[in-house]
């Protein structure tokens, strides 16, 4: 039923590419063009990934699922495994792979359509004790959104919730959630506003996988015993 | 049919603990972020609320109702009374315990990742004739949206209209709409941009218990006659 | 099928109001929030009336078509007389009697919400060729989405495209679109950011006719033929 | 089933000129209000035409498609012409023109409405490298979100997916994505902030006809084999 895992992996591929090409170039065009306010950048900056996340899960979903966050693909495959559904722990290796290649690819494509040097290494420092339990809180509320809609047949809202449940998370958690592995390591490839210094990614994808894990746990307990639906997004009426 | 009361209660508190999150944390970024313009920040802050809310119904709404609100939960004991439908008076006042302290731990939450003092008590004066007569409309429209929604078969378009009505009321009242006693206790436990004095809150709680009534009122005259559908957001398609 | 008369009076007359509180609360907020820059005023003025327009309809349609605009009524009346669908004349002229009181009535609100003088007259003259000319076109447009979709068999989307439509007419209209005589007339009793002189209101409405014919001519050549399906909102699933 | 050919080219007509006109008139408005800040005109501007966009493509859908853009007509003749669906190619070329025609008077009803020269020739250059992949990029995408929505059943969400898309496009991409040769050259003919000067319009087309071969390409490799839904907007329970 499912598309072959080659054509999965190109939409994995272009989708984060495209994923935190959209997070980087706006945090660059915000940054240019409204260079006064640091608030109203994150303003534009998150509108601009709410609306481009939702039409990503749209365009990609139907081939791959559009996890397009290891996270994701992980949880899929750990609450799949006993009833058979879901990805295989390779399938999960090389999806995690295609994202972070296409994270990394995304960002070089930002900076060069803002005529910059393609390859730059992030200097922005953003590793707090605040920061780390805003990752956590993000990536797990980002776990519950997607496997709690799939679990309750409502997989076609996804292209919509997540994207607001990370439209809301820019604010809310201290650490404008990141959530995202493949994105995370993309942003260390920019200096520009969107950008994270190697040193404090690590960490911050080290909350994400705690994070996964919470909400993993969250939904378990307020959804138990549907492991057969556990699949992200479904493809419907999609032609492979 | 419905989850066991501990499932519930685990949600409606897990749930107003997010929603108490999302809105004293983006309080905080905006203040932090765009320090020269409090009405870019309160645009911030409801943005967030609009996003963060729909998400929060969604996820929980087929556990506990996603209530997330002591007066919601006591307009549903009210109108599922004569037909036996809805929450039975304990389930109110144990639903009313789990949104409180969820509310409170939700201050503390947002407190913390931005690394503040965890506990403080906000000394943020807000009531005047005014705000109040906004509270009541606030939450009185709250109430007919929710209900109206219910009792016409339309559940499904609570998340977005629920949201869409708390962001349209951070505006157009001059309260910036609080509308839950829940929420309104929890912002007393942080000194933040959106943080609640004690003494405005009780004023503001009995704002809200009138407005609810009202809200009550006008779905009775609007859409009489139609108890046995009070519930407000049916379990659909979940599994439990 | 339908509400008795003076449910759907009741409807329109609350349900304008509160639009008309929506529209100026908002606009008292956003010009003392945001005092230096009225471009940002009229985002938080236009995002704040999207969320409760589009709110409003939703709860009002079932009962009266949430009409809440005397140029929506008249045209209902125009494509359905021949099918004898539609409103009467005579039901034309009560509902526009709602409309406009409950216009005023939203005004005195905002008014009163803000602990400003209830009663006033607005002295924001608005006339020019270009605001007459956008006044027409904005009418238009929106008289020509909500009977599209009625002859579309897509009335359940008119809540959001209504207000989405507004939405984009504050801003690319020169006139910031007001398309609604109930609303203009309602408008004038507040001389805040969202008022409107006496003697600009007459021109405005004028327009707002013009280009109610106008959307009318439009939806006749593109959707020829089917008057019987003239009515506005349907009363879908709704108990009365 | 469709319309006649004059029909549909009327709605193309109208459909495009509404859409440069809320391009080119949010922009003066912007421009205006919010002197100060470019990044939050652009905010407003794309603000709108996310609004905007996605209601015209409501309105006129069923009766032409709503492509309003010649690339999408001639993927729509490209991707139909083996099954013997989609545009003709003459079509495609009678489609270009009324699009076309449409994006210039949709500039002068835009100039007129703000009290301006009505025809105005721009004077802002816009090309850069970073600009011309930037609108490759925004067309591909383009053609990606709606012949997917297309070939996977869901076009009845490319009303909100393509808004979603350009009010992304708008930010991430350097060039704030045109995407649209009809609306390129009508953008030309007003000297304001969404403004072109004709030697730059020429390398935009130029980028965007690259782009939406690029689009094609995707889609045809991610969802081969389906060229039978290749329509863009099927019209769904329209009247004609």
């Amino acid at each position: 039923m499912s598309a072959p895992l080659t054509r999965r992996l190109l939409a994995e591929f272009v989708g984060t590419a495209l994923l935190v090409c959209i997070v980087v170039g706006s945090g660059i065009a915000a940054s240019q063009l409204s260079p006064g306010d640091p608030g109203l950048q994150l303003l534009q900056n998150s509108t601009t990934t709410v609306f481009g996340l939702a039409v990503l899960i749209l365009v990609f979903g139907p081939v791959s699922g559009a996890h397009l966050n290891p996270v994701v693909s992980a949880v899929d495959w750990l609450l799949g495994r006993r009833a058979g559904t879901g990805l295989t722990g390779r399938d999960v290796i090389a999806y995690a792979c295609a994202q972070t290649g296409g994270g990394i690819i995304g960002a070089v494509m930002a900076n060069l359509m803002f005529d910059q040097t393609p390859l730059q290494l992030a200097t922005h420092h953003r590793i707090t004790g605040g920061h780390l339990i805003g990752e956590i809180l993000a990536t797990a509320g980002l776990i519950a959104v997607i496997f709690t809609l799939a679990r309750t047949g409502r997989a076609a809202l996804s292209a919509a919730a997540v994207a607001a449940w990370i439209g809301a998370a820019y604010w809310f958690t201290s650490s404008t959630s990141f959530a995202n592995p493949a994105v995370t390591i993309g942003r260390v490839f920019s200096d520009t506003f969107a950008g994270i210094a190697p040193a404090s990614a690590a960490g911050f994808i080290a909350a994400q996988l705690i994070g996964a894990l919470t909400g993993l746990a969250l939904v378990s307990v307020l959804y138990p015993g549907t492991a057969s639906a556990a699949d992200v997004v479904t493809p419907h009426r999609a032609a492979h």
